[in-house]
C-alpha cells in the first residue's frame, strides 16, 4: 500500500494534478495518492521545497514524494529521482528538494533518462504527467530505481534563507505567511537552541521586534496572550512564528514574505 | 476499509491537511481519507459545525470524522473524541460538533489524555497533526475509544441560529452563502412542517421577503423560475435556500451571512 | 479497484463534493475517488467538457467519470450514464460530455430512471449526490448499466469552438487561461497537421498574431525563448498555447477567454 504525494504549483482549478493521478493509478492501482499542496506560488521552487519539507516526516517510510514546480520543463534541467534514508523524491533537478535533502541523506540518485518508464509521447511542457507520475508509480510498485536511468552525482541545491547574527541577536526572515496570517520565519528551534547554548529551554529574556512592534517573550501557544495581541512561538514545523491571536499578523503588521524580523537578547 | 474525513479551516495552499493525512496513513495504511472541506472560515466553529453536519449522513456507518477549527489549541480546551450512533467525531471540545450531536446520540465521549495515542512531541499549536490524526487512525484501526483517555461527561455545545417566530410568520437567518451565491437559511424542512402543521406539503400561501424583494412561493428547483429570477426552495441539506436562477443571489441582493429573511404566511 | 473521478463546478470550500464521496464510498468501499476539478466556472458546461476531456485518457480503462455542471438540475434535462470504448460517463444530459464523446465511441447510453439505484429521497437540486454518485458507485461495483434505466438514443452535444479558416491562415479562439496565465486555444495538433498537409512536422514558416504582438515561430517549450518573451507551442493537451516565459500571458496581453488569435502562413 504505497503512498505517493504531489506538491505542485498547478493550483486546483486546472486538471493538471488529476492527469498525474490518472497516470499513477493506471500503473499502480493500489497506490494511495495524497495532495501535499498545489498552491505553491507559480515557479517558486524555494517555497515548494519548504512546503514539502514541512510534511515529509509525517508520511510513512518509503513514501514517494513527487514535486512539480518546473519552469525549465523541456529545457536543459534534468528529470531526477532520489532515494533518501526515509523516502523517494521525484521531480525536476532545480533545487525543489533542497530542504528535504538538507535533513535526509541521499542513498541513490538517478537521471530519469530511460524512456521505458515514461508515458509516450513525452510532452515538452508537462513532465509531471509523462515522466514524474509514471516513475513514481513504478517506484510505488517496487521497481528498482537504478533501472530508470543513469546515476546522478548530486542533485541541485538552492540557497535557503538562514538567520543572520547581528550585534544584538539575530536577524530573521519571513519565509511564508499562512492562511491564518501567521508569519513563519527561518529560525528553527534547533538553531535557536544552539545559539542559546547556555539556556536549557525557551529563554524568557529574548525579545522580538517586528516593524515598530516589540514582543517581549516567546510563548507556548496563541492563547498565552489576549485576543488581538501579538504572540511569538515555535510552531508546528519547529520554526519561530509570529501571530496575532484570533487575527491576521501579516495584515495587522503590513508584513510581506521576505521581511526581516529582529530577535534580540536582553541583558 | 475505514473512512476518515477532515473538516478544517486550513485552506488548501498550506500543507497542514497533508501533514494529518501522512500521520493517518502511517498508522492506518488501509484508511481512505476524504476531505470534507478545508475552507471553513478561519476560527469559525459554527460554520465548521454546519459544514460537517451537511455531509455526515452521506458517509458509511463507522466513519471517523476529524474536525480541526481550533483557535484555542494548546490552551485550556480539551481534545476529545465522541462515538455516536452513526460515526466517530474527533477534535477540540469547542462546539465544533454541535450540529451533528443535535441529531445523533452520544454513546461514548473521551478526553484524549492518553499520550500513548499521540504523536510525540505534541506541538502546542497543531493538535490536528499530533493528537487528532493519530487518534482517528487508531479508531479506524479498531482500537477501543476508552483506551485513549478518561470519560468525558458532555461535549460543549454552541448556540445554533434558529428561526424566530414573528407576528407575520418567521424571521430566518442566512447561515451561509455558497459558491453559487445561494443563501442557505436556518429554516429546516422539519421545522417548517411543524410550523405549518395544518399543511401536508409545501404551502403555496407563504411568501418570503429578502430585503426589498418578495418571493411569492416555495419552488421545487431553480428551473421552476425564469433565468435571472429569485427562487426559494428547500435545498439539498433540507434547509430553505434563496437563489437567483443562473445568477448569484448574494451579490444580486447585497446580502451577507447573518442577514435576516422574513417568511410570512398569507391569509 | 475501480477509479471514480469527479468534475464539478462546486468549488472546494463547500462540502458538496464530499457528500458525493461519502455516498460513493458507502456503496463501493473499495473505489478510489479522484478529483479532476471542482473549479469549473459555475454552470459552464463547455469548460467542464474540455476539462474532463483533458484528463480522460490518463485514467485506467473502465474508470467512471462523474460530471456535475448542472444548472438544469431537477428540471427537464435527463440524468444519464454512457459507456464508451474507454470509460464510463455519468451526469446530466446537457452536453457536459461533448468533448470526450467526440473522441470516444458510445457503446451504451441510459436514461437513469431506475430509482432503485438512487439515494432516497432524491433532492431536486443535488442529483450529484442522490443520482450520479450512487450510480457511479454501482458501476464501479460492476453492476450492468442497462439495469439502471431505459436506453437513450443519443446524448446531447454542445458546439465546441473550432479554428476558422481565413485568407491568411486560421482564426483561433482562447478556450481557457490556466493558472500560469497560459492561453489554451482551440487548435489541436491534429487539426494543424491536416491543415499543413504538405509539412511533415512543425512548420517554421507560420506566425501567430495575438493582439498587436507577433510570434514568429512555434517552439517546443518555454525555455526556447528568453524570460519575459512570448512563446507559442503545442501544449500537454495537444493544443496550441501562448505563454510568456516566467510570466502571465493573459495579464501581459490583456487577453480574455474567447479572444481571437490569428495564425498566418508566411509565403
Amino acid at each position: 500500500m504505497a503512498v505517493v504525494t504531489l506538491t505542485t504549483d498547478f493550483g486546483t482549478a486546472d486538471p493538471y494534478a488529476a492527469s498525474m493521478k490518472g497516470v499513477i493509478l493506471d500503473i499502480a492501482p493500489h497506490a494511495t495518492v495524497v495532495d501535499v499542496s498545489h498552491g505553491v506560488p507559480p515557479r517558486n521552487t524555494l517555497a515548494g521545497s519548504l512546503m514539502l519539507d514541512a510534511v515529509v516526516d509525517c508520511f510513512p517510510d518509503g513514501t514517494v514524494h513527487v514535486g512539480v514546480v518546473d519552469p525549465g520543463v523541456g529545457g536543459g534541467r534534468l528529470p531526477i529521482a532520489v532515494r533518501t534514508d526515509r523516502c523517494w523524491l521525484v521531480g525536476p533537478d532545480n533545487g525543489l528538494f533542497t530542504s528535504v535533502l538538507s535533513r535526509h541523506a541521499v542513498r541513490e540518485a538517478v537521471h530519469l533518462n530511460n524512456p521505458d518508464f515514461h508515458r509516450q509521447p513525452v510532452s515538452r511542457t508537462f513532465h509531471g504527467r509523462d515522466i514524474f507520475a509514471p516513475v513514481a508509480a513504478h517506484l510505488a510498485n517496487g521497481t528498482p530505481l537504478h533501472q530508470m536511468g543513469d546515476p546522478l552525482t548530486q542533485p541541485m541545491f538552492l540557497g535557503i534563507p538562514q538567520p543572520q547574527p547581528t550585534p544584538a541577536g539575530l536577524s530573521l526572515h519571513v519565509l511564508h505567511i499562512d492562511r491564518f496570517g501567521n508569519l513563519v520565519t527561518d529560525l528553527t528551534f534547533n538553531y535557536y537552541r544552539n545559539w542559546q547554548a547556555q539556556s536549557p529551554d525557551l529563554d524568557p529574556t529574548v525579545s522580538i521586534r517586528v516593524g515598530s512592534r516589540l514582543i517581549h517573550t516567546i510563548s507556548r501557544t496563541y492563547s498565552d496572550v489576549a485576543p488581538g495581541e501579538l504572540v511569538a512561538y515555535f510552531g508546528s514545523t519547529d520554526r519561530l512564528e509570529i501571530a496575532v491571536r484570533d487575527g491576521h499578523a501579516g495584515q495587522t503588521l503590513g508584513i510581506q514574505q521576505g521581511a526581516a524580523i529582529h530577535l534580540e537578547r536582553l541583558i
